[in-house]
């Protein structure tokens, strides 16, 4: 029987369609294919002229910008949505509100190689790929008209992927994005009511619970949200209170590096390469006060980060983009279920 | 170059990305083939006991519910997302929240013909469609359980469209949807502040400017929203202000049922039978009243609707998710001159 739940961290219904309880095997394993074409990738050794320059790289000692060597490579989007040469500005058009096209916009290659995909990854290459994403969040925040980073990984070409070569993005904005800013609201409602941070009271619920736990270890747990838009969607989140994923030691990232590893190696058993998105969510850096000064005050006590996994097995269609409800065919108690169960190897 | 454009009735900004601006013959032509099996549909004429019994039709006259005879036919969904047979409840399970999946889900069978799409349709057709949406709705609303219908269309497989066969749907559901709300709220808060319809003036200045209106007829205009989200969007509007679709005259039907033929068929022959869907956004019943009641008192004076096409010929991928910013490739401005440009055959 169906039912419609509460998402309160983004303040949307889901309606979780229990009549259809799909199971793995009820969605389709013909994924679009994504064009692999060797010869052409800009993202191969040896091609690093085919990109703009990088930013930043882990490699090889004694190995040059813009040569081989590299693990991990930060480079611009050459086809940027937002760039920093724009102006930064606010402005009106008679009845209409603009700002400049202000912003960053990076690539961040996974992996020299180009036949190896998240899942193919030790935890150790995923521990380097999530500190250059602390790194470059880190860089990037110093710039004042900088008000938010999100970074994401799209898997797949259902998942909006268009180039083969593994690879994350980073888009930095010139103001918070709408889904952060519900985020923070709901967690300040929920704080000032109860003086307790919203996700912290989710994982002890669910940890107490236990029928939506996909993985735990010392430091994070991983579960499928109660209210989850996507069938197999992932909260990865970390146990202890912690507002901004910037600030992350290297034994939290080692922690964290391992669960990704399990929930992503899971989600590719259970469906043959299925397309998803990978995306961070973190507080904003504590300057960008909006006018009230309530707002923001308690941003660290308030907000907890976490990493999300949306599998992109069902389409948004007319349903979905004129109501923001969302219909999930998989209730989550079941997703992680399969989930728990599918054995994967050691990391 | 890029620029950041707020979209004030869905309260969201979207990035237009003018450095990339992608003209029609940018956009793929392949779209991913819908499956056109006519000997297992189940919505060809003859068929009828394939469908749970229908609850409308439009007939030819003498012929009896279930057999050959109808124009256009609406019938449950045989996997409805919510069920009129549920329990209406709201309840708690500990920390989260969640109400009973009562409701309706309805397909509405467009045609008899397996082979004919909207972009094939004549005006006289579309307009028993349209008739039909406003038969439906009247109907499904004297449910006092029944807080909003949401029809939409979906046409094409990245649309969410399954079944070849052209139809639309309609969910009756028991909360007004997160969408609508916030389009309430956006306009009750700009006619509190300047006692107009926020649609009715942003009309009348896309009608004075002219660069982004694609159609106009006696009572409707179609434009390319300011802040669209999707390349090629298009806004189809009554031009006198008006709440609520299911009040609407057999006139205004004819008007909008031309207006539709136009945009539908402007968009076909752009982008040979690109994928997209078809959404109306129209107010709840004024009954629905939150607790707090100076929110609808002037719903009639506030809420504009209209009918929206959204092309889906980009995906939404782990950006557009985690920020509810959207990158829009092609300028409204650029789209309006292509669409305003495009020949069609008069209806």
């Amino acid at each position: 029987m169906p039912e419609l739940r509460y998402n309160r961290l983004n303040d949307f219904w889901v309606i979780i369609s229990k009549e259809r309880a799909k199971r793995p095997h009820d969605y389709p394993v013909e994924w679009r294919k994504e064009v692999d074409n060797i010869e052409k990738c800009p993202f191969e050794p040896g091609r690093e002229k085919m990109t703009p320059p990088e930013v930043f790289a882990i490699r090889e000692e004694g190995t040059q910008p813009d040569t081989p060597g590299w693990k991990v490579r930060v480079i611009p989007n050459k086809y940027p949505a937002l760039r920093p040469d724009e102006p930064f500005y606010r402005e009106s058009e008679d009845i209409h509100d603009k700002m400049g096209g202000f912003g960053y916009h990076e690539v961040i290659i996974d992996t020299p190689d180009h036949y190896r995909h998240v899942h193919d990854f030790s935890v150790g290459e995923i521990f380097l790929i999530l500190s250059v994403y602390r790194e470059r969040m880190r860089k990037l925040y110093q710039n004042k008209n900088i008000y938010y980073v999100q970074i994401f990984k799209n898997h797949g070409r259902e998942a909006g992927k268009s180039l083969y070569h593994s690879h994350s993005q980073l888009v930095a904005l010139p103001r918070i994005p709408k889904r952060i800013d519900t985020q923070i609201k709901q967690c300040k409602k929920y704080y000032i009511e109860k003086e307790r941070c919203l996700l912290c009271d989710e994982i002890k619920y669910e940890v107490k619970e236990q029928t939506r736990i996909v993985y735990e270890n010392k430091s994070f747990v991983v579960y499928t949200p109660f209210a989850s838009a996507f069938p197999f969607e992932m909260k990865i989140i970390p146990k202890k209170h912690s507002h901004d994923f910037a600030q992350s030691t290297d034994e939290c990232l080692t922690d964290l590096s391992e669960a990704v590893y399990v929930a992503v190696r899971k989600l590719d058993k259970l469906f043959e390469n299925p397309p998803f998105n990978m995306i961070l969510h973190t507080s904003p850096p504590v300057r960008d006060l909006p006018s009230d000064p309530n707002y923001f005050y308690s941003i660290d006590k308030v907000f907890h980060w976490y990493l999300e996994i949306l599998p992109r097995m069902a389409i948004h269609a007319g349903f979905e983009l004129g109501t923001e409800f969302f219909i999930n065919p998989t209730p989550p108690e079941e997703a992680a279920r399969y989930l728990r169960e599918k054995k994967i190897e050691e990391g």
